[in-house]
């Protein structure tokens, strides 16, 4: 049986993204373990490339059926609920291929496994001893593309999720990076003259895209990038709002 | 004169905290420029090991004296316009170096260059096309270290200073992860026993010192660690607060 887990940031997955001690990581271990969407997962693809260029073998888990549904659910419980359940599901998955297997094992998780990852979770389930290595986030890669600060001088970052966008600028937040949304949820908003927005899909990948703009002048240009950036067969976007 | 700048983000300092692309990035300047606070100081040292490691020069430019008194005014203006003026000396500085050879030029950023730091806006004030190279930052040092996630499940983080640690938690706050502090403001809050911390010095380097617990009983344990990892001749801490 698997005696240790090493939970590994790989960034945008592209191999330039990787810190030395995450390729050093990945090297160590016996096997990564990675959650299947289907046979065409491109998000599978990208972990089995670096697994071959690490000479570590895949071991594919087909992934538990999610309650979609729930993602809009209007009460955070329900919200909750739904996640911890796919969450269980996981770990009955993954629990049965370390069970058979000697490690270390290795999981590797997209951007970084601090920010909107279920990974420590899963793995805290497991009962297994685990050690973090850290990859880089969405939030920096995104900085990074459009070349700016996260925050005016000395200004905190609030980060939050689409979901939870209007709540969080109607208590007043004027400086936000929104993860996990999957609808623009920023077009929602009642004002949006009066936001500039700096918006980024796949970021550090062949199908990124960038958006910089008012976000009233910009809205149209969102959408059309988004639908090109999934193209990619999957998309996932991150942006910054600033009230100007 | 130099014509382009790469702004490279270091994470700790340690090469294996280097991405692949930051390593590459380094190796592609003809010189890099940084900042020295004296003869001794620990932070040029770090960088020149990291220039020595991939073959570049390393161009000490002596750092303008700031006005320190201004971190701890009430007045935000007064704070951004000391933090403005210091900035401004700085540019002149560089400009001076810049000038005088021709590039690309690199400038080393601890932790990302996206979170409370001046580099983007000293380079754009020096007018010289620049790109960004992503490093890990200092909460996500912490979080791996510690093993965690730097939020429940859905909710928010907010990303903030120490000098507004106090209003943010008056503000309803209670997921907040706290940078720039030079003096562990958390432990002014009114309920410690309310609170969970999760500290880290120094983060990925040599001097690393970590403490979690409860904030009330692990106070005197934060004041004797930061003492001990300011041994190294400098100290940078990170926290994570939670309300319980």
């Amino acid at each position: 049986m698997a005696d240790v887990v090493r939970i590994i940031g790989i960034g945008s997955g592209h191999p330039d993204h990787l810190t030395s001690e995450a390729a050093d990581a990945l090297s160590s271990v016996a096997y990564v373990v990675a959650a299947s969407k289907g046979a065409d997962d491109p998000l599978l693809a990208v972990r089995q490339e670096l697994c071959d260029r690490y000479g570590v073998e895949l071991v594919a888990v087909a992934d538990p059926e999610r309650d979609r549904d729930a993602a809009h659910v209007e009460k955070q419980s329900d919200y909750d609920g739904a996640v911890r359940d796919w969450h269980a599901a996981r770990v009955a998955a993954y629990r049965e291929v370390l069970d058979a297997r000697p490690g270390p094992v290795g999981f590797l998780v997209w951007g970084d496994p601090s920010l909107y990852d279920s990974t420590i979770r899963v793995v805290e389930a497991l009962g297994v001893p685990y050690d973090v290595i850290p990859g880089l986030s969405s939030p920096q890669l995104l900085a990074a593309a459009h070349g700016i600060v996260l925050h005016p001088i000395g200004r905190p970052v609030l980060i939050t999720t689409g979901r939870r966008l209007a709540g969080d600028v109607a208590a007043g937040h004027e400086n936000l990076v929104v993860m996990l949304d999957g609808r623009l949820s920023c077009l929602e908003l009642e004002d949006p003259q009066e936001w500039q927005i700096w918006w980024g899909a796949n970021l550090g990948t062949p199908s990124q895209r960038l958006v910089h703009g008012r976000l009233d002048a910009v809205a149209e240009q969102l959408e059309s990038e988004r639908t090109a950036a999934a193209a990619a067969g999957w998309v996932m976007d991150t942006y910054l709002l600033r009230r100007a």
